[in-house]
């Protein structure tokens, strides 16, 4: 894929957020990474917000298909072990666009929030879907599905606060660690 | 209990912190919000940095103790089940303390940041206690605890990002849901 400059700021863009946060960037800061003028930059971006609003939405929109791929699965254990290596596969390769995401909604102005709020609860709902087919199909215990669903974001999410790309882990193996845990539970059978 | 100046500028620091956030919060913020000049508060406290410090002391020392009174519960489950409940009510009786010590932390300098990092570990290994004895007492399968542990405390401090105190639930009562699917997880036995 050939880098165009609006690929490149987005990308230059989203690293300075992740490392220094939103509000701490300025337009100038974003401009110099990219090696363009602030008048430059203007032509491609009307605001540091619209960076920040389709940096969010690349990142929800990139995630909704991992979690549509997890989805056309027919097995409800494997479409939620899809779901979340896919989830983790996405934050590994895509660090600072979804850092840049997760952290940025609060600093979007009210509509655009709403936008992608409505990305992001796309994404839970699909996650909610693998479960209830789940339950329905007798595999799972007729749990919450919003409880559950929302634990299961909650430690894919959470991973933001402490993983690193390049690490000796991938993403990927983790997801399976708590896929492991969340499916199994921590109590042995017949304890 | 009587509040002294310094626990109101403690806690008003703590609402600005989680409402504001940290970096754009300033110390005449600060003193205006507890009703003092600049001057009276720095009588009080060094710096910013220094009332953030105290603020994130505070909140892991009462978390520490919530976590020790669970491992001193001598079953395994009731064990976790409180060091859950008490994260969960501590988190949310002191809801901006929590969320400035969470959020905080990457604003500390080195030296400050080291031992805040090293009283969250002390958290966290207690909870690995609990789980390693209830291995040991072959009361849970034998996970990997450092794993169990983080999908645990992920799915705990995942809340600062969606739960608001005073809303219907008690976080308390989120905290026995999570419980309840971490024991004894999302797969019907004999599935």
């Amino acid at each position: 894929m050939i880098a165009t400059t609006r690929t490149r700021i987005l990308e230059e863009a989203a690293k300075l957020f992740t490392e220094k946060g939103y509000e701490t960037t300025s337009v100038q800061d974003i401009a110099q990474a990219t090696g363009l003028s602030k008048a430059a930059l203007y032509h491609h971006f009307r605001s540091k917000e619209e960076v920040l609003y389709e940096i969010s939405l690349l990142a929800l929109e990139g995630l909704i298909r991992e979690g549509e791929k997890a989805l056309s699965e027919p097995h409800p254990s494997l479409a939620l072990l899809r779901f979340m290596e896919g989830h983790a596969r996405f934050f590994e390769e895509n660090h600072a666009f979804f850092v840049t995401m997760l952290q940025g909604i609060k600093s979007l102005s009210p509509e655009k929030r709403e936008k992608t709020v409505a990305l992001r609860d796309r994404h839970e709902a699909n996650l909610r879907t693998i479960l209830r087919r789940g339950i329905e199909a007798g595999v799972f215990r007729p749990v919450d599905v919003a409880l559950a669903g929302r634990a299961v974001l909650s430690m894919l999410n959470w991973m933001i606060r402490w993983f690193r790309p390049g690490g000796p882990m991938r993403a990927e193996e983790v997801a399976r660690g708590y896929y492991d845990l969340i499916l199994r539970g921590l109590e042995r059978e017949g304890a």
